[in-house]
Order: C-alpha cells, then sequence, then structure tokens
C-alpha cells in the first residue's frame, strides 16, 4: 500500500481481506459511488481466489432522498450480477427528519444492512469508507469544535447489533480505489452531491490540498484520527477504573452520591467524563453537549472547593448537586411547559 | 471578554493578571510587536491602578538575526519610558546552529529571560502568546503529524529554571490587543516576516479564514487545543501510575526489565509512552520520534505475543529487547562511525 496512486493488487487485497476468509456470509454496502464499487470488485476477486469463502451479499440502500437512487441501485445489480454476487435493495420507508438528516439517514442504512445480514446469516456487514473519508471526518470535527472522544478514528471493527461491522479499505486512499477501477474498467456513480459546495464535506475536500501542502495530507491526518482514538482508549480505561473507584454505576450508591473530595482529587479530563457518564445515563433528554458539561464542570469545581460549598444545576435532563461534601447526579424534575 | 473585536477595558486586564499582584517583581517579554507592547502597556495600566504591586522590568532579546532588531529595541526602551518601566535589552551572542533555528532562538530566549528574572528578583516572566497563537500552534503540529502530547494547548502557566513564566493573554484574541493599542494610540513594529509565505506560520495564518469559514476559528482551536491539554494530562497521569507500578524507574528494576505480561495488558497508547520515556531517558539520542516507538512498539508487540518471542532493537541510543517474558531498556552501545 505504498503507493497511494496505484491500482490495488489481488495479493493487497488479500491483506486487506485478512480474517474474513472463514466467515460464513458477509454482506457488502454498496451505494454505488467509486470506493463501494471498488470494494465489491476487490472483495469478488478475492472470494474467487479462495477455495471455500464465504458468501458475499451485495446489499444497496435506497434511501429514497434521490431520484436517481433507484437507477444507481439498478446499475450496481448489474454491476453485481456480472461478478456472480447476488445483490438487494433496501429502501427507507420511514418518515424523514427534518433536521438531523444524514444522521437519521446513517442510522436507518446500518438498521437496514443489519436486518440483511441477520437474513442471510451474514456475520460482518463491509463498508468502503477509506483513509480520506476518515481525514475528513477528523478536520469536520476538529472545526466543529469536538473533544478528544468525537475526533478519534473510525475503527477497522466494531460490533453493531450483533454483527461485525468492518472497514477494510481505511487505509487505502480513494485514488487507489479509482486506479483499481479504472484498470478493471469498471463504472460507478458520480454523486454530484460528492461536489456540491451547499455541504460541509465536498467545501472541506476542497480545502484538502492547501493542507496537504503543509504536511497535512490523508495519510497524516488520518494518522492523527487514530492516535487520537489510541489516547482517548487509555483514557476510558481510566475512567471505568475511576467509576468503580467511586462505585458510580451501584445504584445504591449513585442514590447517595459520590465523595466530592475524592472527585476533586481526579484529574480534570476524569471528572468531566464521569460526570458527563452519569449525566448520560441519569438524564433524559439525550447525550449532554461537551461544552456544557465543561460549564457545569468549572461551577462544581468551584462549589466543592468552598468549605460547605452546595450548588444545584440541571442538564439535559439530570438534576446535579453538591451538598455536605457528596455530589449527586439524579433525574431532573420534567420541565414545566412554556406558556407562551 | 465576549468582543474579539474591542479594547481591552483596565477591568478585563485586572482579571488576565489575576494572582499576580502579590509577586514582588516581574519581567515582561517584549520584542516590539503589537502583541508585546499591548501586553507591556496594559501591564503598566494595571500596575499603576494598585497601590502596593509588582515591579515591572520590560526586556527585549535581540537574536542578531535581523538587522531592524536593534531600532525595535530603541523603539520598545522609548515606548517602556513613557511607561515609567525600565528597560533592558539582552543580545543572543551564542553561535546559531544551521538547523532548528527558531527552536534555538526561542531556548536562548528562555534562558536569557530567565536571568534577568533572577537578576531583578522577579518571579514572573510574562509572555504575549494569544490565542491566535495557540490556534496557529495546534494547526501546524496537526498537519506536521504530531500526537496528542505534541497538540496540547500551552498553558497559562509553567515553570522553567525557577522562573513562573506566564501568559496571562492565552484567551485574548490579536485583534483585541491591536484594537487596544489604536485606542491607546500607541505603535508597535510591523515585522514582514510574519507575512513572509516562505513561513509556515504565515502561510498556515493565510489559511485561518477558510478554516475559520467553517467553524474552525482561533477561538475553537484553541478550546480544541486545551481539550487535548486536559485529555493528554490524565493520560500522564495514568502513565505515571504504571510506570510506578512496573517500577521502571527503579535502577535496579530498570536492569532486571519488566514484566511483558503486565506491559500487554495495559491500553496501547499506555504502553507507548511508557516505551517512549524509557527510551528518553535510557538511550543517549535525543528524544525519540514518535512514529518510531509506534513501530518498535508494534515490533514488541508482535513479539509478545509470540511464545518464548525474542527482538532486539536500538532507538535514539537505546536498546531494546525482550526475552524470558521481559522487556529491556538500556543504553545502546556507541554506534560504529560510518566509513565512506
Amino acid at each position: 500500500m505504498s503507493d497511494d496512486q496505484s491500482a490495488i493488487s489481488a495479493r493487497d487485497a488479500k491483506r486487506l481481506f485478512a480474517g474474513l476468509g472463514a466467515a460464513p456470509a458477509i454482506v457488502l454496502a454498496v451505494s454505488g459511488g467509486p470506493d463501494s464499487v471498488a470494494l465489491m470488485w476487490l472483495a469478488a476477486r478475492w472470494r474467487r481466489a479462495l477455495a471455500r469463502g464465504p458468501r458475499l451479499i451485495a446489499v444497496t440502500v435506497d434511501h429514497g432522498l434521490r431520484p436517481e437512487a433507484a437507477r444507481e441501485a439498478r446499475d450496481v445489480k448489474r454491476l453485481a450480477q456480472g461478478l456472480d454476487l447476488p445483490h438487494h435493495t433496501l429502501k427507507w420507508t420511514g418518515t424523514k427528519p427534518k433536521t438531523g438528516l444524514p444522521a437519521a439517514a446513517r442510522d436507518a442504512r446500518y438498521r437496514l444492512l443489519a436486518r440483511a445480514a441477520r437474513k442471510h446469516g451474514a456475520t460482518h456487514i463491509l463498508t468502503a469508507h477509506t483513509r480520506d473519508d476518515q481525514a475528513e471526518t477528523l478536520l469536520m470535527r476538529m472545526l466543529r469544535g469536538s473533544g478528544i472522544a468525537g475526533l478519534s478514528a473510525m475503527a477497522r471493527e466494531t460490533e453493531r447489533d450483533g454483527v461485525r461491522l468492518t472497514r477494510p479499505l481505511l487505509d487505502v486512499s480513494k485514488a487507489q480505489l479509482i486506479a483499481t477501477l479504472n484498470k478493471a474498467r469498471i463504472g460507478f456513480a458520480d454523486d454530484p452531491t460528492n461536489r456540491d459546495p451547499a455541504f460541509t464535506r465536498p467545501r472541506l475536500r476542497a480545502l484538502m490540498p492547501a493542507l496537504a501542502e503543509e504536511g497535512g495530507d490523508a495519510r497524516n491526518l488520518a494518522r492523527l484520527a487514530a492516535r487520537l482514538a489510541r489516547a482517548n482508549a487509555a483514557v476510558e480505561v481510566l475512567v471505568d477504573g475511576a467509576e468503580r473507584y467511586l462505585a458510580l454505576k451501584d445504584r445504591e450508591a449513585e442514590r447517595a452520591g459520590f465523595d466530592a473530595a475524592l472527585f476533586a482529587a481526579m484529574p480534570e479530563e476524569i471528572r468531566l467524563r464521569l460526570l458527563k457518564r452519569a449525566i448520560d445515563r441519569i438524564g433524559h433528554e439525550g447525550p449532554a453537549e461537551l461544552g456544557k458539561v465543561e460549564t457545569l464542570l468549572a461551577a462544581l469545581d468551584r462549589a466543592s472547593a468552598e468549605h460547605a460549598g452546595t450548588l444545584k444545576q440541571t442538564l439535559a435532563g439530570a438534576a446535579i448537586s453538591i451538598a455536605k461534601g457528596r455530589i449527586r447526579v439524579e433525574p431532573a424534575p420534567p420541565r414545566r411547559t412554556r406558556s407562551g
């Protein structure tokens, strides 16, 4: 994989799919764009070279958002048939939310893919995320004001709904995938939204060459994302330990609160994550915003430093209080509805 | 400090210099650029409003690198005299290295400033680093392929050679400092190298507006740097604990090596930092490059996973070996000189 521009050889692909040969069946998530079409083509070639290997099932999710989607799904089916792979198109039929559409579409996509995997006895879903996606995601989250957890790289493998979600192309450049398709004379859909400056990702993509000039190419940014994921994992281990130490997860202990002095002795990052975890677990308004937890922690720290300091605040549906040297996180009473 | 463009009021400045009123004397590092001239002006106004307060001593370091430097130092002296502050120009007379000049100049600067502080009985050195410097540094290191430790924000206060190095303007924008000077009708030197595209920082500065368009303004980037510093500090606490656990710092224990199985059970980030710390402490070729320590750790992990695996490598003047379930880091024998 040293050359970022050259087609991926059969030997390279064998390394990319290492560990997948023993799976009974694998679902390939194929949108029809170059990345996922290359994934399908590479996986089919890899499978053909094996005496025994997993059944491959290509799946396209039609989100019902773009009129061309149905045609693109048919194009993928034709390509899949040419590669002797069964293909299924799954439709997202649920109601579309007005805000957070990309996130809702992603959720629906993974749900449909997981259902297809279970139906076909597949243990793995393969997606075509590349190193470029990794770099763009890092940059996007960095500019949006994320914390280290949000900047962490996608992992090669995660589990979701009992299925392994695997990203074999995470160290591969998009340019290599396109070179692979060109060499194999395979066509792919060109989604114009990928260049539409109305969307964030295309705008960031346009910035990438200037960043690469300064050393921040996709390879370096993806490596940074991996390093941040590694550091984040270590911090999580520390938070797990701190949580056990404070017995935060014990329902009884939670009611009694935890010792403010023990809490105060921990590193700031750990205090912050303990607090966020407790609020996210106990509150009823979804995950708390990092910036708000930071502000709350600063207030708690100030109250805790005072002799017999007290404080009571609510955040994301949780009531956080400090009194008599104990910090408590409890469900907040329901908000009064505004009369307007 | 909510308005990023407005002049800094006397009340704002009081907050910026909080905690410094009790110092006997303070050295102000003033290069003559807008940031440090504003620092000097703000500090002088703050001091005048105090009934009792520290003596302020303005110091300019002439690195002997630009012909205008001597004149700029005289301009600073004149400004300082107008503010009733003593001023001293210190010259960097040492030999200049051919590579790593900015780092060597920075080292020399801090050494000279620390010497001035001791001479004048000052407990603090104030520098004029702004939020913009913080953001630029993050971006530069990010693009250059740093790890989380390298991305961590400068702290408001660090200690160096027994003197507190304090950066009171770290949450202030450069635009605010310029507005402050304009309002006070104070001139400042315009260093053309600040816009010279032959240097990295000016090129990155030119990228900042495009990044700000996507949400990544200096405020957000500086906040990210602070968050990374916070996470990094927590990881360091964990590494300290792991080091004690493995008794790595005990000379005797070091000779005996440490248990590979205990090491293997730790999070990757912790293993990496333990290894880097040991190599940097024991090797005689300066700090090891992060990427090289990563490669070494991967090799160690592979050898460690094998039954009775062995490995011996050198890095940055340290010899790292694994044998009989123990990992050792020892001084490497001197390299043979190449015969060319």
